[in-house]
C-alpha cells in the first residue's frame, strides 16, 4: 500500500517508526515541515526531516524525542568560548548531517536532493522529501515582536505570549519535487500527530499541496495530536488558540476540513464524535498517545487496516 | 621588546609557548603560514594559525602537536556515513573554530578578523596574524599530479614523490594588515623552526615581507629546524631537496639569506658554522631539540638575550 505522511517532530516520528513496521519502507513517503528550518553556527538545520530520518534510521534519542542516541555536545561547549547561540543543542554526530546538508545547498543542491542523500547514507528507505525546497519559515508573533520557530520553541521554551502565527516565504514557495504527485498517487494519506499551527500547517501553505489533498483519490487519515484538552507534546495548544481553533480533535478537524475523511481520536475524547461527524469527519476511537513501540505499530495498524 | 615570530606547525608552537614565558604577550607577534589552509567537509581550515593560537592558549595536544588536548572524534565518525573524506583529523571541539571562522568569512571578514577574533576567544592576548587575507594555496608537484599541502602530508602521509612546491596565489597576495609594520617595527625578528619550503616559504611569497625583513632594523634570528641531517618533524628535508638546497643548517641559511642574521643550531651540527659564517650568517650553538616546556623557555630566553 502506498502510504503518503504528513509530518512535523516528535509525535511524527513515533507513527512513522509505527508504520515502517507494517509498509515496505519503499511504498512510505515522508513529506516534511521545513518552517522551523534554520540556520545555527553557519549550518542548515533541519529540525523535523532530521527527526523523521534519524526516527526511521533508529538512530532517534527516544528519551528526548529529537536528536541522535548517545549524543556528545563538545562542540557546543567550543561554540560557547567564540560568543555563539548554545541555546539550539547540536550534537557532534548530528554536526555531521548538518555539515552534509549545509555543503550540498552551497554547491548549489535543492533541499530535497540533500534530504534523499542524507537519509540513504543512514539506511533509510524511506522517501523523505521536504515540502519544499523554497525557504518557508514559520515566524511566531509575539507582543515584543517576530521570532522564529526555534526561538519561540527552545530559546524562549514556548514561555512567550504568542499573537499570530506567519508562513514567510509560503505564498511563493513550490512543492518539492514529489510531493504531489505522492499525495495523488497515493492509497493512503496520514497526517501525524503533530502541530497543526506550525508543523502541519506550514506544509499545508505551500501552494498546490491542499489542492492535492483535497483531489486525492486516497483516504486521508489523521491522528490527533491533542488528547484530554491539552497537547501530548509541544506547544500546539497556545498556537490553536491564536488561530481560533478549539484545544480538542474539533480544532484538528477544523484546520483539515474539508480534505480530512477520518480523525483518530483518544478515548478521553470520545464525546467530540457527534460534532466531528457534523464536520464531515469520521471518528475511531483508540488509545492515541504512544507509550512504546509496540504501541507506535499497533496504532499504525489499526490506520492501515481501516482505511 | 617587540617580537616578531614567522611561524608554521608543531616546531613553532614549541618555540613559541617558549617565547610567551618570556614576552609581554602584547608585546609578541605571530605572522603564521596559510599556504596550508583547506576546506574540510565546507569549512575553513587553517592548521597553522590554530596551532599557534591552541599552543599560547594552552590548548595544543602536546602529544599530537596538532588538534586541542583531549578532543574527541564523534563527527568526524558521523561524517563517516556520508561519504566524506575523513583522513585529515577534524575533532569536535576544534570544528567550533573552523565553524567560527568559516561564517566569519561567508559574512565577509578578512582572515585576520577571524583570526584575532578566534585567538581573543580563547584567551590568548598574543597577536597572531594570517601572512596574507588573501588566498594562498601550497602545492606539492607530484609525478601524479599537484596535491595541496594536506593531501601530500596528511593523506600521503608525505611518502609520495616530490617534484616541485608552488605557492598558487602568492604572486598576487598582499601581506595583511599589521605583517609589514610589526616587521619593520620589530626589535626581534625570529623565524621559527618551521620547515622552510612549506611553512615558510608561503610567508616568504607573499609579496611585501622579504622587503620588510630586509629593512627591518631588528636582527632576523632563525632556529634550525634540521638537525643532524633530518627534520626534527616533518617533510622538511624531501622538500628542501626539491629545492636543491642541503638539508642541514646550510639549506635553512641559504633559504634565508640575505636578510637572516643569526642561525641557532644544533651542537651536533658545529661544524656548519664555518660555512655559515661564509653566508654572512652568525652561529649559535645549543641543544635546539625541545622536548619540554622547561627547555622550550630556556631555548627562547637564549634568542632574546643574544638577539
Amino acid at each position: 500500500m502506498r502510504v503518503v505522511t504528513l509530518a512535523g517532530g516528535t509525535g511524527a516520528a513515533k507513527l512513522l517508526r509505527g508504520l515502517a513496521a507494517h509498509v515496505d519502507p519503499r511504498d512510505l513517503t515522508v513529506i516534511g515541515n521545513t518552517g522551523d528550518d534554520t540556520e545555527v553556527w553557519g549550518l542548515h538545520v533541519s529540525p523535523d526531516l532530521d527527526t523523521a530520518t534519524y526516527a526511521l534510521a533508529g538512530m532517534l534519542d527516544v528519551e528526548r524525542g529529537w536528536g541522535l542516541a548517545g549524543e556528545t555536545f563538545e562542540c557546543l561547549r567550543g561554540m560557547a568560548n567564540h560568543g555563539a547561540d548554545t541555546w539550539f543543542n547540536l550534537g557532534d554526530r548530528d554536526l555531521a548531517t548538518h555539515l552534509t546538508r549545509t555543503r550540498a545547498l552551497r554547491e548549489g543542491q535543492p533541499l530535497s536532493r540533500a534530504t534523499a542523500r542524507i537519509a540513504a547514507d543512514l539506511g533509510v528507505s524511506v522517501r523523505i522529501i521536504p515540502m519544499s525546497d523554497d525557504p518557508v519559515r514559520t515566524m511566531i508573533r509575539t507582543p515584543a515582536g517576530r521570532l522564529t520557530f526555534q526561538e519561540y520553541f527552545v530559546r524562549e521554551k514556548a514561555l512567550v505570549d504568542v499573537v499570530g502565527v506567519d508562513y514567510d516565504g509560503a505564498p511563493a514557495a513550490h512543492p518539492a519535487p514529489g510531493v504531489v504527485d505522492a499525495i495523488r498517487g497515493a492509497e493512503l494519506v496520514v497526517v501525524c500527530p503533530s502541530n497543526p499551527v506550525t508543523s502541519v500547517g506550514p506544509i499545508l501553505a505551500v501552494p498546490g499541496i491542499v489542492d492535492a489533498l483535497a483531489a486525492t483519490a486516497a483516504p486521508v487519515v489523521a491522528v490527533s495530536p491533542i488528547v484530554g484538552g491539552a497537547a501530548v507534546s509541544g506547544p500546539a495548544a497556545a498556537l490553536m488558540r491564536t488561530r481560533g481553533l478549539p484545544v480538542s480533535p474539533l480544532g484538528i478537524a477544523r484546520a483539515y476540513a474539508p480534505w480530512l475523511r477520518r480523525l483518530l481520536i483518544d478515548r478521553r475524547d470520545e464525546a467530540c464524535a457527534p460534532e466531528l461527524a457534523r464536520l464531515g469527519v469520521e471518528t475511531d476511537v483508540a488509545d492515541i498517545i504512544m507509550t512504546s513501540r509496540a504501541h507506535e505499530a499497533a496504532l499504525a495498524g489499526r490506520i492501515l487496516e481501516r482505511r
